[in-house]
């Protein structure tokens, strides 16, 4: 059995979307066991679904709601919100976690602030200062670990390296490989391109054991599946990660919109629509939803704050996957 | 007529493309003169159109070749570039661009030497402190200005507000807008979001005269055509700008080998082709090819290291629509 907390309270879009991912999680993984922390009249109100015998069939005993009597709103800073809001959803699912009375936590709340508690509560790792949000993005050959983005939005060279090691170990743990193929996010390739703080990283990971430095990849090589984790400082990751999404809205819309334009064109679109819907699968964010924090002790993994239901049951599956591996 | 110098010897592939950029240029705009510096042996060997009396028709006496008796590397620092590559083809580019016997230089050579040349040689415009690497990106309803994309990989405040005034003014010379819509690229759209250079750059863009400040945008939102400038760090734009063309390569390259896979789907993508390839040129580099230096005294113009020639056509294009605009 996977015990998991859901914080409910994070999302952009309300509880709805939230606890519909549940649901299908649920539905997805007999495994898996829920404890859904947040309003609980905002929660019940979503919560029809365990009336109805036959869409709940054996859902009702795993799936739990807990009351929290305030939430992390988006505007809070990580430092208030510790403070502030210990009787928060976010605050009692990390409760849960430091108690060992679940495997792992899913938040689509504030980023920042599931940091910071995610620091106080559960602590990070020996040798690690701060966790890093990861994600696995998609590439032509397969898959590459893609870090920080945005925990910290320092760039300094002993985090550069910090993240390095995260990354490695990810990859890995979860992989399985021995030695994983780790490069440097810079503006070029050449080894005098960058920052000082890259240059020192770049001459420390030569030296650095249980991975394989190497150097410097540009941004239009994160998609090339030519290493096996990309390690950025948190500002430059999270727009590399939100433009590659912007990219792949503006050309799938583009083209479903040209290609409605005339008869022959919409019969095309309709053989073609199965590769182009798979195609933007690979960059919706909703099916890659779901990034570990790495560096804590234990797991916690952050969703998209504007996710949908199927993201969110995504972020859920990432967790769960991660819980089964550790 | 519009006189420009082409520094023929900084792109990736030799001067081959660059010189076929040249003759397409030519060919397709009559009113434009070039002065081609690099090392006349190899610039002589891809010249020999012009000695076809038909493909050449008029462009002999609209292109002259001035010889360069070194070259900058991508590898040469700035700095010591300025002090040894003063017979380079760059130096001696930016010298003609100086003494007013070219309207612009066009350059597909190592940026921060180009950079340092603009400055030394044609000097920043009042209150400047260096200029900028702008380009034009497509979003779904137009353009937006994206810069700086690598000229200053620093983040601090003065910088994000000169970057917003010159931002701004492009905007308003080029596109004619008395009062462009300007936004900060940050981790999230919150006032709270972001390192304090963010911070303080937001509060005194509020008060800026001849521009209209609109808060932070994220990375998905480069491409969405909400604002007229989108202004960032050096190193965040460089990432972003190339991610962009990381993805769009992936999913063209994608689509295309799945829509390849059956009779069917290639019929099918035979009828969309046209669309595929509208769409996929809307990301190709080549196409939108050619970002000016904002801030400098006058007009230089940075293509691509790895164009091909009909994406150093388009930096030559660029230039001249800028210097017809000027």
């Amino acid at each position: 059995m996977i015990r998991l907390a859901i914080d409910a309270m994070g999302g952009d879009q309300g509880v709805a979307p939230l606890v519909q991912g549940c649901q299908l999680a649920l539905l997805h993984d007999p495994k898996l066991q829920l404890q859904v922390i947040g309003d609980t009249d905002q929660l019940a109100s979503c919560m029809s679904f365990l009336n109805d015998t036959k869409a709940s069939s054996g859902l009702r005993h795993r799936i739990e709601v807990v009351h929290a009597s305030s939430e992390v709103d988006m505007t809070d800073d990580p430092l208030s919100s510790l403070r502030n809001k210990t009787d928060s959803s976010m605050a009692i699912a990390m409760d849960m976690l430091a108690n060992k009375e679940v495997d792992a936590v899913v938040s689509a709340g504030n980023t920042g602030a599931l940091v910071a508690f995610g620091v106080q509560k559960v602590g990070t790792q020996e040798g690690v200062t701060r966790p890093a949000i990861c994600t696995q993005v998609p590439t032509t050959s397969g898959k590459t670990w893609l870090l920080d983005l945005g925990a910290m939005l320092s760039n300094d060279e002993d985090r550069l390296v910090e993240l390095a090691k995260l990354g490695a170990q990810q990859a890995r743990d979860y992989d399985g490989l021995t030695k994983p193929k780790v490069a440097l996010l810079n503006v070029g390739v050449e080894s005098l391109k960058g920052t000082p703080e890259l240059q020192g990283a770049a001459s420390r990971l030569e030296l650095e054991e249980g991975l394989r430095y190497e150097g410097f990849v540009e941004g239009s090589s994160i998609f090339s599946g030519a290493v096996d984790v990309i390690v950025c400082d948190g500002f430059s990751g999270n727009v590399a990660i939100k433009t590659a999404q912007g990219v792949a809205s503006l050309l799938m819309g583009k083209f479903a919109a040209a290609s409605r334009s005339n008869f022959l064109k919409r019969a095309a679109l309709a053989v073609v629509a199965p590769t182009l819907r798979h195609l933007g699968d690979d960059l919706n964010p909703s099916l890659y939803n779901g990034a570990p924090l790495l560096g804590l002790r234990q797991l916690v993994v952050k969703s998209h704050g504007h996710t949908d239901a199927s993201g969110f049951a995504n972020a859920i599956g990432v967790a769960t996957k991660m819980a089964v591996a550790s």
